[in-house]
């Protein structure tokens, strides 16, 4: 019926063993019923899920398994940035088809990648069988001084980094059966957690963080719910991936990028510190009584949104 | 092509807003890019996770959905006991198909059931399409004083908590087309998470201690292996759940009743703590050239092991 297999104790482990031996000293602690971890003093933990499922957030024909793998963990590494926390490591369960076993090792490279970029190691797992492939990442991380979504305050300027629009602009390319061009495939198959540039934004006075995994709207949207007010963008403002349109940009998922608020942020020192974009794209205002989370100004004149996004909460 | 379906913002939310309204004061902190946790000074994190795969792990018509979340739960926070953890929380990663969204409450209920046996909390997660209904489990403990599999010293008593067998024979009935008995489907369906178990026998004197998750026989493997000893189990003394045989019980999985190895342990204190039987099943001797881990005896004489568990390390 399916193409999921039971994974029998000596193809589990030797898959374990592979992967091991592909991380090398970048696995630490593995092999007991769980991973043991001391924290910092007054550190707090930060701890998050998130699951990449086949044909719910990818297709293997538009990834190679290693960009694949890289992907997935930086996808959840990026609620570590979110809360501009330091990693810990991370736990990776891997739900395998059969389809899938002779390029476990790539998908286990790609892990490996994102580890590298985020600096940090893998702490445990769980590999069974599946239907679809389906990696699930629990990050862990720490701070002292955690950034949330809840913390936007009006009058606050709105802050994105980087550039808007490639991953969309990617996705709409597969979805419509053509080839994406090498920027916009490479800001999809290649998102980068914006740790350290979280870190940065949170000492140099970002009171509210989240990253874009919905697209801006829906994130602004969330930021604005959590923190009681309204998110007023000016689209004319975004950082746009060359080629896509404001109202595209706005609505692209699987960014990566950061959503802050705060007074004021030095944009050049960022730059200069992170040689990545900051730009302000907008501004914290009163909650106005309907509910909406987020409005939008296209030249200073009011702009209808194609979605609305409104209170979760 | 399959079942699976993109859960849209509203969606998704709606089913989250489902499973919070269910589990009320047992979630917490939930909405937030991450989950904050503060350890207690001096304790260490521990954390593991762990899948449940319909087809691989269960089929839907052996249990209502509601056991299904509860079993999950369980069989992750079994690892907690392993290690003599306290749970701090758990993460949910749900991989729902539409097949499974009218029930979806009912497999929150069971995660609450588990919640509730472990006192612990939901403190994050995160929901998904997916072909077949994946439930991952991240559980998050603290210890001072954590049980190692490693731990196991020659000489050392092998002991089990409760009876072995129940979960193997009622797999075994649905997998020839039978109903199995009420006491072994229960055994399947509510296995308990031995958590304070654990703590007692930590605080009683076990130096290493792993959950049986792939039955007596690997298990016993995978601590000698860890712990660079022999285990030699004594069959006629195994715990045996009605009507199941030695060799059956050494080989059920999905127990999670506890191995412990101790000089010794004080077997009726622990039964009267914890309503629960303690039995001396084997001891820890020298390892033999060849590697096996685990060795047996019935009624003092060699017996063969139908499976040969080896090092893994």
């Amino acid at each position: 019926m399916t193409d999921s297999i039971e994974l029998g104790d000596g193809r589990e482990f030797d898959i374990i063993r592979e992967l091991l031996a592909r991380w090398g000293p970048r696995a630490l602690g593995i092999g007991d019923d769980a991973a043991m971890i001391r924290l910092a003093a007054g550190e707090q933990l930060v701890v998050s899920t998130d699951s990449s499922v086949e044909h719910i957030h990818f297709e293997r024909a538009w990834l190679t398994p290693r960009e694949i793998g890289y992907r997935a963990t930086t996808a959840a590494l990026s609620d570590l940035a979110a809360m501009a926390a330091s990693p810990i490591g991370v736990l990776l369960a891997l739900g395998l088809p059969k389809s899938w076993l002779d390029v476990v090792g790539e998908l286990g490279d790609g892990v490996g990648d994102a580890i590298d970029a985020a600096e940090t190691l893998v702490r445990g797992g769980d590999i069974t069988g599946a239907s679809d492939l389906t990696i699930g990442v629990t990050v862990l991380g720490g701070t002292d001084a955690p950034l949330r979504r809840n913390g936007a305050r009006i009058a606050d300027t709105v802050y994105v980094t980087g550039s808007l629009g490639g991953p969309g602009a990617a996705l709409a390319a597969w979805q419509r059966g053509d080839v994406p061009d090498a920027a916009a495939r490479t800001r999809f198959a290649h998102p980068v957690a914006r740790i350290r540039e979280a870190i940065w934004l949170a000492r140099g006075g970002a009171r509210a963080g989240i990253d874009i995994s919905d697209g801006l709207l829906a994130d602004a949207g969330h930021m604005a719910a959590a923190s009681g007010v309204r998110i007023q963008l000016d689209l004319e403002q975004l950082p746009l991936h060359e080629g896509v349109t404001p109202r595209e940009a706005a609505v692209s998922g699987e960014e990566y990028e950061l959503i802050v608020c705060a007074p004021a942020l030095n944009v050049s020192a960022f730059a200069r510190a992170t040689k990545l974009s900051l730009t302000a794209v907008g501004r914290v205002m009163d909650p106005i009584p309907d509910g909406i989370g987020v409005t939008a100004r296209m030249n200073g004149e009011p702009a209808a949104l194609t979605r609305g996004f409104r209170h979760f909460a």
